[in-house]
């Protein structure tokens, strides 16, 4: 079983209820693409019911807005028929589930199921879900990337080779399983939808968005090694758990596994102006979590102090770099 | 919507975790039944996926030990099939999931799924639900009975008729809107399991061993108005939601329902050594969410203290009234 870093529970100010906005820009953008995609691609035998998965749901409010898109797109493929909506939200079983079920929207018009575990797993019965979603979930790896010696550095943006190498592996193998798991239980017909943080080919790793970011909380994580407020052997040994692979790299699991034919594959560009509007909290909230498993809160504490004191000058250097990349892909079950 | 109540959560002293082992002995002595009933009357057609539900699971770890049963009972029944069992955990949204989610079994052979919502309504889609299984959960109303004054009383027991009335109508609408639900979801064979505290046919109310404990915790809390903790208007106004009903009132709504043929009801006491050794605990942990609700916390205290210091009292009263009745109930849908 891997490591399980959930977004922040709660409605604290860190919390990722209050912290998702940017995650709901890059659904918004997708939304009439996800609309276009059930309408042109969805092809089950559907009977009475339709059941819904979103994984890594987290907290919401953003998966009640996906679950109600996608209702209203499936309802639009089948106009005379009179459905049942179930749907899953799914995520790691550390997930606030109670602040998740207490949000529900009331007038809601589907069934609604909690369900714990992890999406490289198997969570669902065999042919059992009509369409699974997955929203800015998909690029969190199992586990940090083991094996090779990262010093000073907390991620493989800007790091040796075979750093970037022990990445990829782990993202090979997570896809992989995420795809094969989800193979099992996807009816015929049936559609996965993916939306997340990528890497557009053929730009320098150090030009990505998320290079800037990670060099920045690396560079004031060792700041506090320097101080003496945390030991740098710490981390020499942690690797962030997120990894932005290309489309290259997503094609390549997915027609390896052979049970889905890629229906779309499109590199968006959705936050033009994050880069100017960039805010510690939405950023903290994500990262939060592994970042205080491994250092301690009161270290995550004083780390994020230091990079909100030097937020002008990350944004002057965010203005220097490629926008953010988001890859929507629909996959088909065969 | 009715008002919730759920058990404790969490893993404190008072929590239904370390708090349920009546709850438990009372499924331990319908182990067999349970095994029984699928095998004589289980009687749908199996295809690969067998779903379960446990209405009212609370947190745990009963609802574990029942689920385990029942998948071993079907698949005592289907010897030569390969299932895949999908378990829905439900009760109130209040209910503190987190905790369930943490403590399934890591070695489960089943999909897990949390379902957030009160038993009362639909909670499935139709024909989805193969065995539905309830414990020590239905003889819960969803709101306090209403509209006839029960003066310095908390329950129906040794109450004015018109109370009794007010109570035995909420039943009977509660286990009405519960079987018309599960008319719905339950496929065509499928059963309905039941297990719940209820009143020998014949028996005086007041030789109830609920209207003692419940006639204690009402003179507590009279006493705490006479000392001026807490407004006497507030007890005259609260009415404990736990009914407990007869064969016939179970019958009489099953069958004017319709979909449901009853397969077994039978009365057991399963408590024949809990007058002796009565402990305050259990019966807190149960009723304190409900009391809490009202009379907030510190009057919940004192009462619980009260009823402390007059524990041998108690048990001496309890030995000289009927046994605790539970009656298990198998319904076969039509």
């Amino acid at each position: 079983m891997g490591e399980t870093f959930p977004m922040n529970g709660g409605d604290g100010d860190y919390s990722y209820t209050k912290n998702s906005q940017y995650q709901k820009r890059g659904s918004d953008s997708v939304k009439e693409m996800i609309q276009q995609a059930v309408s042109e691609n969805l092809d089950t035998k559907i009977s009475s019911t339709v059941a819904i998965a979103d994984l890594g749901c987290s907290v919401g409010p953003n998966t009640f807005f996906t679950v109600e898109n996608l209702i209203e797109a499936v309802q639009k493929k089948h106009p005379s028929k009179t459905l049942e909506f179930q749907v899953f939200f799914n995520d790691h079983s550390g997930n606030d589930f109670n602040t998740l079920f207490s949000s529900l929207p009331p007038e809601r018009h589907y069934h609604a199921a909690g369900v714990p575990g992890s999406f490289h797993d198997r969570l669902f019965p065999r042919s059992s879900i009509t369409v699974a979603h997955s929203s800015y979930a998909i690029h969190w790896l199992s586990k940090q990337p083991q094996g090779a010696p990262n010093e000073g550095r907390i991620h493989c943006l800007e790091a040796p080779e075979a750093v970037l190498r022990a990445y990829s592996d782990q993202y090979e193998k997570d896809l992989g399983d995420f795809v094969s798991a989800r193979g099992e239980e996807i009816v015929t017909g049936g559609l996965v939808l993916l939306v997340f943080a990528a890497a557009p080919d053929g730009i320098p790793h150090s030009e990505n968005i998320n290079s800037v970011l990670f060099s920045y909380l690396g560079h004031c994580l060792m700041e506090l090694a320097n101080e003496g407020v945390v030991e740098k052997k710490k981390i020499d040994e942690f690797n962030l758990p997120l990894y932005y692979p290309t489309e290259g790299e997503v094609r390549r699991v997915i027609e390896r596994n052979g049970c889905f034919s890629v229906v779309k594959m499109e590199m968006t560009y959705p936050y033009s102006e994050i880069k100017v509007r960039f805010k510690i909290g939405p950023f903290r909230a994500a990262l939060e979590g592994v970042l205080i498993a491994c250092f301690g809160n009161s270290v995550v504490e004083k780390v994020f102090s230091k990079m909100q004191i030097r937020s002008d000058e990350i944004v002057e250097r965010l203005m220097a770099v490629h926008d953010f990349a988001q890859l929507f892909v629909v996959l088909k079950r065969k």
